[in-house]
């Protein structure tokens, strides 16, 4: 059985893994894995090498590698598909034909190792002709319907438990307010994972809109207590509760944020204004979705790979290779329609963040 | 309420996460910790500060700190305590006079952040008058019985994966086989995460009895497919199968580990025998233990420290802070008196590595 | 003899490494050393600890740590300290102040691990009754006058180097350009070291005033060659080659930093335009300041901090501890009034960055 | 003008980007460079890609990868070149071959990247008709004569001490003396920079021979004063004064190594006998061989291929590319066969070490 492997929307460290995994998982069950370039440009556009045979070779020495072998993702939807038509890029319809060209090839299944808006794009094959599809879920935000864990969350976190870290030595010098932005457009696990690993004072989330009062009175009690810096991790999506006077409402502060690059940067204007401290903010988005997989993303990515393969070989479905309670499990493909997942209020890292003394921005009183 | 706590047995990457997390917690619902330096020492011998106060400013900075502040650990049972009669150290059973000081300063519950070992004198005490135990578990190791995953294990598997990239490097260099021994007297837990992660080439664990001539196997059929070097990784408490006449039997070959210096060299030398090609060994254990705590293991720390001083205040019950299927739960303590935790031979993780074509010796023909 | 230490200035990773070595090489040489804490303010105001005796047990176990054991450093001109006058903070000269403080205490020397901010103040001193006073020279950038080598740089452009590998694999996979800016006000040290070693296939220096044009240039040679993506260092005072019509002036460039939050933002937005590809930027600056020292850092710091006793106790002279040739050297105090080191345009580091392809923006033709 | 490349015995972190810098710069100077794989055995034995292409492709992203794309390097010697005759393996002189080899295929200088052995075969292969020779010195132990520093050293100080601070926190927590044997059979450089900046103990190396009873004494003063764990760094090199009774004389050292497995080892068994203290051993060795390279590696690993390149265009002459005074020059050839670069015992970081009471075990009276 031929299978065509793709990566599609973001990076995430780890995709080399879950390539090996699956490849070497394919060979041992006589599947024969060839993978496309470029997300679908590989298939859809004459390119030189954009069909690359996974064999052994291909992947010999990959697993620990940051980024994927099977090159860039970032134009990813056949069905909308930019073409020059008139002088113009116009989003075309090629999802039947990149089923027609599957088909064409040999290929009986379609493996996606992408994020929600890749894995979707994946379902909707099966509608135009793509008899089979198995998608891996990737997504460093870990906010992937469906299963419980995404590979890439593990080594974001570290990646920005390391930049907080580095905040800490600094602050400490300072005198300083440090706002470090991370990934996380509708959920905070990276937020929640690495404030509470980092020894974050304040951690903002999407789930819980903040009071930028509260958190000044948290950075001021510090103060009083001779605690003269303090760290506030931002996630992304994290925005301000309406109605507070001291900060821009909602909609406006989303405008702010595009004008003033990031919630981090805002956070940072407006806790000067309330503290009176210096504050400085950092976007370590880019910095997350590099490098090379910790092990714990290493031993997770391979699991999926293999499973896939297993999946692939023992069972004629398409379907998520997801984790469910610590177990890898072959879920049903439209999971992944399901909204985004997000931190739970009763999560027990928001209680231990909480018993912490992280401030959330969300207090009736200042926390203590 | 008074508690006092204390770390015992060997030391873990995460003790002082656990000692931050369970201060805060402990302050914020009104216990007062005190931590006993040295395992039992601090209690049973005259000792400058051999109680301290465990506030904010006794844990502040310290949870990504290796180590534990409550220092030495090793010297720890009550209940076989070395004391110096008519010129020879003879073991006393000073079990009941812990009961007694703790219950002389005020000691309403004793949390201990100890192994198999420590935990089960920890229950003992319950048994000579400690009204109240709450024990958290640590081992690298992560084979504690009674709860799924332990602080510090992440860590241990971290470390050994960057030996295991470095040693890669190095080994494809020189066309060698390298041993790396790992912690894991009952079960191969680390020896498999790091394995796999850190892409080895065999595994050797306790659970399942090895025949290096299946792995001699293996670095020959590498060898023969231009792989000339190959990664061994082996728990220390990995044993050859009985009977078969290249390896010596396994009480001989304990009488040999023990002369050579561990199963690691032991296997070396065997291969070099069976392969003629060059092997070197390395015993990674003692790098294992120490560094800084990894982002997964001080979340982790944090919310079992945090646990436990939410069930010391909300309950009245002795127990264990575990994790069971990802939530922390508040388990019996008699689940410290099961045997060791193993890794199942149905872990999809020993399917995994099968599948990427890793080798345990177990097999019954050579693996391909 | 009793001396006095304060560091001063911004933060460096190995300040603590330097304290330490002063600290056991003065009290091998019978001389007490107190630490001044928050740069002059634990002298010049009232407050709880503001001097802390440097001895064994104070400096224990300090030398991997970034930060500095003397605190906060950030308020630091005692010849223009502020005062509250009539409401509002006014500049007063307390130089002479410091002086009889010092003296009062029987200080009979001032240790200063400063900047050349710092180290002026620290030779203003002199003039004031400070008897004697010895720099040791601290400035991730690398350009204090007088000193080959500062410690703090190695592990800035470590940082700076371990940012551009994530980087790396990010940019690959997103056909994009990344734009890293580091430290280096008037020296382009660290962007020079982190870009070669880093793989950068731009480097924007103070020293060679830039022509966006040529980068573009470059930047689209790569894409014609299949390399999709680029990547920047840009150091904070790098500008623009005035009279290039496609970029600001100078000038107008420095408002523009200040708006748009860096000459990184700048040179973004400015490529984008340029090249048609997404740009994205990323500032560095406060990742660079913290974190522990590196191995050469904790070496070069414990050298600097224990020559500074040798010459304490064996001249009656000021002066600097400085790098020269690979030799630590007692230089004379007037070396911190020059004018910043800069990357010398014969550097052999610029002609091997050149080899390697790295471009500069001050080309006459595109580099190929 | 065709040059021929290979990398000789051991590795050392480094290889890759000094082959990507020579790649780079001989590109654009015109000239062709090729690689002979595995030593000379891609020359002298028929092989598949023995010799391979080094253009900009083949060097595409390898500077920051440890190892050597030039494959396995450890049997080397053309001049005794191991062949099969009547059963046996006969050293067979083939240098005039080699010499003949590279004539055919039109290379008109080779560049050889190697230790003091392969630098020596290389300068030899000149009396043979080799037309020219440059040789760029690799060494991780930093001996190499001719230059004041070879790529690698960095990076293995600095996974010493990475593991010198996972022994510390470890040693702490067991009251335990732990011995880290590190490279270094004939000079200290790499026990001494890792000693200091990893905060050891103890020190040995072989410029210094030692007496174990001064080391037990500093073990024991630590003890004294409430230190009760103690780090010692051992040079592979490095052995016992003559005469003293507590330990074997040299001749039996040896000999005593070899049975034991090391210095490390050897020490660890006499000072737990000299203090009656836990002692344990670890080789780290194989360990700071591998792995990527650190910054300043990659540093003065692309300036040396850099220069090599720039040596070959621009000059006719043999010579080594070194690093004097901080500089890169052109050094005659024959500095290879001086005797290896040893610590002199003036160096300051000798000094330095003693002013923060690191014990040599050459004192007179025992470390305070």
């Amino acid at each position: 059985m031929k299978i065509a492997v793709n990566t599609g929307g973001g990076d995430a460290p780890g995709l080399n893994a879950v390539l090996r995994a699956l490849t070497l998982g394919a060979e041992s069950r006589g599947l024969e894995a060839w993978g496309i370039r470029h997300g679908y440009r590989g298939l859809l556009e004459p390119e030189e090498e954009g069909l690359v045979r996974l064999d052994r070779a291909a992947v010999r020495g990959i697993a620990h590698l940051g980024g994927t072998i099977l090159g860039s993702t970032n134009r990813g939807d056949p069905f909308a598909w930019p073409v020059l038509r008139g002088g113009a890029l116009t989003p075309v319809d090629r999802g039947t034909e990149v089923a027609e060209r599957l088909a064409a090839q040999g290929f009986e299944a379609l493996v996606v190792l992408g994020g929600d808006g890749s894995l979707r794009i994946a379902q909707k094959l099966l509608g135009r002709g793509v008899p089979r599809v198995i998608g891996v879920p990737k997504t460093i935000d870990n906010d992937l319907p469906g299963t419980d864990r995404c590979f890439g969350f593990s080594t974001a976190v570290s990646t920005a438990v390391e930049a907080l870290d580095r905040l800490h030595t600094t602050a400490q010098a300072h005198d300083r307010v440090m706002v470090a932005e991370v990934m996380g457009r509708d959920a905070g696990f990276i937020a929640l994972h690495a404030g509470v690993a980092g020894g974050a004072d304040v951690i903002l989330i999407p789930e819980l809109p903040f009071d930028l009062e509260r958190v000044a009175e948290k950075i001021l009690a510090r103060e009083r207590a001779g605690r003269r810096f303090s760290i506030v991790v931002a996630a992304e999506g994290a925005s301000a509760r309406g109605g507070s006077s001291s900060v821009l409402a909602p909609a406006d502060a989303f405008r702010e944020h595009v004008r003033l690059g990031g919630v981090g940067a805002l956070v940072a204007q407006q806790l000067e204004r309330l503290t009176g401290k210096e504050a400085r903010s950092l976007v370590l988005g880019h910095l997350l979705r590099g490098g090379s997989p910790v092990a714990e993303d290493r031993v997770l990515a391979q699991r999926l790979g293999a499973a896939a393969a297993r999946f692939l070989a023992g069972t004629t479905a398409s379907g998520l290779v997801a984790v469910r309670g610590g177990e890898v499990v072959f879920a049903p493909l439209e999971c992944v329609l399901a909204p985004p997942r997000r931190v739970s209020l009763e999560d027990d890292l928001i209680t231990t963040a909480r018993d912490l003394g992280i401030c959330f921005g969300d207090e009736e009183r200042p926390a203590p």
